[in-house]
């Protein structure tokens, strides 16, 4: 077997956190350390954790030395010592590290809140794992665009797909965050129609016509989408379904599972033993789904925090070329963490929440 | 001038209350009284406001005397003395009441939570007033068919409308229930797609070819519709708004009203002087609508406390006959209650809050 | 009878809109005009509301032009026609002004964002009305302070007050901005015990002996209060009560109302005419309500929104020296709020919601 | 070392199904499986888990052949097998299941929504776990009440608690079910004051002065208390903070943590990687406390999903009479779940987790 491949994550935020546990989850990853900026709890769990830290920046460096955290250097050890870094820091501020990452000729995976420009490679594994082989760089798409194009993709290579209308409903904000940043007892539609939503998944694939319109909800579990679609021609719902089912990373729910809203699909991760109540998977509800002559109308959840990590994971195996075949690369993660098979699958042993 | 329409009321609930002040603010109506039979609060208030209450059933009797509240009669007294009765009694109460009203040869007039079958005819103003008059009954739709039918129509009158899509987000309960009955941090989709408003619409108007998904969120203000629409023909924007603008009772909102979400709405009507912050119109952002080729996307405010009471008022005008052209009656029926001109109109000078 | 008192107002918001309402319902004052900034629906209204306008700033002059509002001036203009301006700019923006009302020697009231030394006097009508009389100017305390004094004012003047420890639990955002400052699904202690309530409180009277804990709670309502209270000896539960009684702004909720919480009580409010459905009075459960030995227990709502205005209305006569009499000042506002005799008793004929 | 305690579980609800992690920790007890009668989501999970499962009732047989779902035998069969059975039923279910277990003369333990009464005995490890050793039953007292003793007993052991007033804040509904019973922008205060807590804790310490006030908030992740306590004598605050942590149960929170709000303490428990993200610690904000001569105030966490998990695992221990000294007991149950040495220790190898 091959050395395993070392990674890097610079941000230990809501997807670097879970980015780390995906990848000591893998046979063939070794974390080697978290940079990050912050001396709170966040922070102070990583000891506890036996994750290596590294300040992310010189006033980092001074922070955690007056709050008593240690570190094991600064992010330049860090990135001297990876094959790969994966960089979650906050929107916007990733762009400005990718000039040091170049500069090292240092392999790099950035998220979906950066613009498709910096990597000039937007990726989602079962639509586009192939062509990130070998780059130097490419981007996870937003959690709101991989669950677009995980199920389109799934149309789309059964012949269904002709055009798509989504309607987003966006969580307002993060759990740990609902303190400070949160709306209240209102909706707040997104100013434009179309949201940006559709044009990002033509990122990963240019052929898909597709259009959003997104609302903020008051909630923070998780995202819901419902989706008006066109298909090429009259299909039966159960083709409709194996079109679905032959992404291991959409799940179908029936309704004798009484997983009738967010919140129950989100306990049952918790009841599944899923490493922070994860859901990596597009929970569709089958039942649900319609067909009406050509077209197809369906609703599904996204777990905003989550469903972009098995993408990390293979877009680090692609870049740094460990693995040229999507579908392998998919069903390594997918074992990992315990993805496949449905909802009342045996869960893997090797879950992120043993190590 | 003929004699005021005599109008009872049987239900001061959500709805029934705000019948009561509309009817009040008419000029060729008067409010005979109310039937009820809970005790609480939203009873004792009637004494202050002047309105006589009747006891809608035996145990009402009781209650209320053992409560101290006077009553003016029973429901039988009630009937005797009008000429039309608005039953705004808990879904599927008012379907019981029916026969009552039929012995006694009385016009009534039910609200959405019934079904089209017990009138045989449903309601919206400027969809089909006219066919109406002189009815002994008709149902008013409810609030997010009321809504879907006054847009759909106006889109239909231009000769744009082919077929529409939309997705309901609907309040979870309305806030004087809130404390029993609400949802917390969760979305709950409805199980079935589509749900029952696209078939309800066409009651009004067979010929809509309309689809609806919908979804209970975690607020209680307002529902708030998205709509995808497959026009009859490439438009241009602002010959889509002025469709729209047709219809008295669709207000069109421009981003320089700083009028984001829900809270902001409601807080104007509020600041309009509007009785019970109600916003009687289809709120819809006009800046966010979005033409593209022969597709319409936009997004509306739905008060599901207050839509439905202007089109109350005028079925009260065309089933007693009162008024043969829906043009007339919405016309009085909008000064009365201050709709109409937009937002920012000079508030007519005989609101119900001045009753 | 004299010369209407000439009121000009600088902030048209949450406070500001209802000061500008119960001013309008004075039969001796006259509300001159408004000087906001804002170029939005809040301000949009004043035109049919019929209130002039006046810029609050050279900026403001500008943007409004672009906008297309009309204004009667600036704040200068506005401030050379009043006898007394109330400053309901947002927190720690009034200070600023005062300079400019001192230099005019012009009265002015600020609201309980400012601190005590600015005006060097705190009021709360019915503790301290006499010594705000003929003062260059006032602040009326905050929502929580007010209620807190009134209810502790109204213990200690019936003998009953010793010592007093209350939990507050604080509506995090007012209902206009819960699109943009909420929180969601969780609870925020403020970081210090005691909260600056209680020394806040003894700004209007030094002797009470209050201690405050206060808590941020996702809803957009109210404010609720819990008091432990120490008494000077055992009472009985009905001496308590008309001890409360003796203030006309405390109501004394009963259990056969059925206000269960706090949305039901504002329901009420919406459903009594009250302008924007607000509660002026500290409206406590009198049922709840629990003597133990020397021990009270007890629990009330606070309006945040609503609560002060009677309180500005009563110091603007103060400052003015047009009454002397702190309970002839508060009969009056009373009077023209409809406010006092309980929950249920007829409206007043002279409503600020019928100006 | 003896034979595994062989554990029986009735009722795989919010409590139930952490009581069985938290026994499957426990190197001296074996969970031999779990009763219920619920066919969905909740109870497909077992056989994932490799938990038996036992139809609850003759119905529940049928019901689960019904959706095929395997299972071990019924209720009976269950107790035939075990040494002790925890009822976890919903409340007020488990009192009627009490006979079956006398009949058999097994040993029981019930959760806090039975009555004192039923068993005779009520259960806080710290404080009175010696006179639980060897009974037939024992009840481990609510959410609320677990938290209110283990924090008295800590004053008390201290010499410092005279007597103590609480208002509680208490989430509205537990997540899983807030799609059905929540509450909405409102707060529901208790009809009584006090409320029954204070009179439970008194089941456990009848010694304990302790008066509670409490109220329904809108959040689902946690209980927040507020306390006013009179001390014995003034103290100092390092004083007070020792006394809280003799008790491995309290965990303090310094503000340099940036737990700032409910939210965050659960995000790091998730981050912690605990098991479902379960705070089984009081947790108290130390920067917080305040000390005023006699007087002290503090506020706390209860998670009221998790908090009597541990005290139910010592039950256990208890009433088989496999320990005799409570603190041996709380070592072994802090050590298998990684309770104890603050929130940032090393966790503990054999968390629930990883079993």
């Amino acid at each position: 077997m091959d050395r395993s491949i070392r990674v890097g994550l610079n941000g230990y935020g809501v997807i670097g956190k879970r980015v780390a546990d995906a990848v000591k989850a893998q046979a063939d990853m070794t974390l080697v350390g978290v940079s990050d900026v912050s001396t709170d709890w966040r922070i102070r769990v990583l000891d506890g954790m036996r994750i290596p830290l590294f300040a992310g920046t010189a006033d980092a460096v001074r922070a955690l030395v007056d709050a008593g955290i240690e570190t094991a250097g600064g992010l330049e050890d860090l990135l001297g010592d990876v094959d790969v870094i994966v960089d979650c820091t906050p929107k916007h501020i990733a762009a400005g590290n990718v000039p040091i990452y170049r500069d090292r000729g240092l392999k790099f995976i950035l998220q979906g809140g950066e613009k498709h420009a910096v990597t000039g490679h937007s990726f989602v594994a079962e639509a586009n794992f192939e062509t990130a082989v070998g780059r130097d760089a490419t981007r996870v798409v937003s959690c709101n665009t991989t669950a677009t194009v995980r199920t389109l993709t799934a149309l789309k290579r059964a012949g269904l797909l002709l055009r798509a209308r989504g309607t987003l409903l966006r969580r307002a904000t993060d759990p740990w965050e609902s303190h400070q940043s949160g709306i209240m007892n209102t909706l707040v539609p997104e100013a434009e129609i179309p949201s940006h939503q559709g044009p990002d998944a033509q990122t990963v694939d240019p052929d898909l016509d597709v259009v959003t319109m997104a609302v903020k909800v008051p909630e923070t579990i998780a995202h819901l989408h419902y989706w008006a679609v066109q298909m090429t021609r009259a299909a039966k719902k159960e083709e409709v379904l194996d079109a679905l089912r032959a992404s291991s990373r959409i799940v179908l729910m029936k309704d004798e599972y009484g997983l009738e809203a967010l919140n129950t699909v989100k306990e049952l991760m918790a009841d599944s033993g899923r490493s922070r109540s994860d859901l990596y998977e597009v929970a569709l509800w089958a039942d649900m789904l319609k067909v009406q002559g050509e077209e197809l109308f369906y609703a599904y959840m996204v777990d905003n925090q989550a469903i972009v990590i098995p993408e990390t994971i293979d877009a680090i195996r692609a870049v740094t070329g460990r693995e040229v075949s999507g579908r392998r690369s998919i069903d390594a993660t997918d074992a990992a963490l315990g993805i496949g098979g449905g909802f009342f699958a045996k869960p893997h042993p090797r879950t992120p929440s043993a190590s």
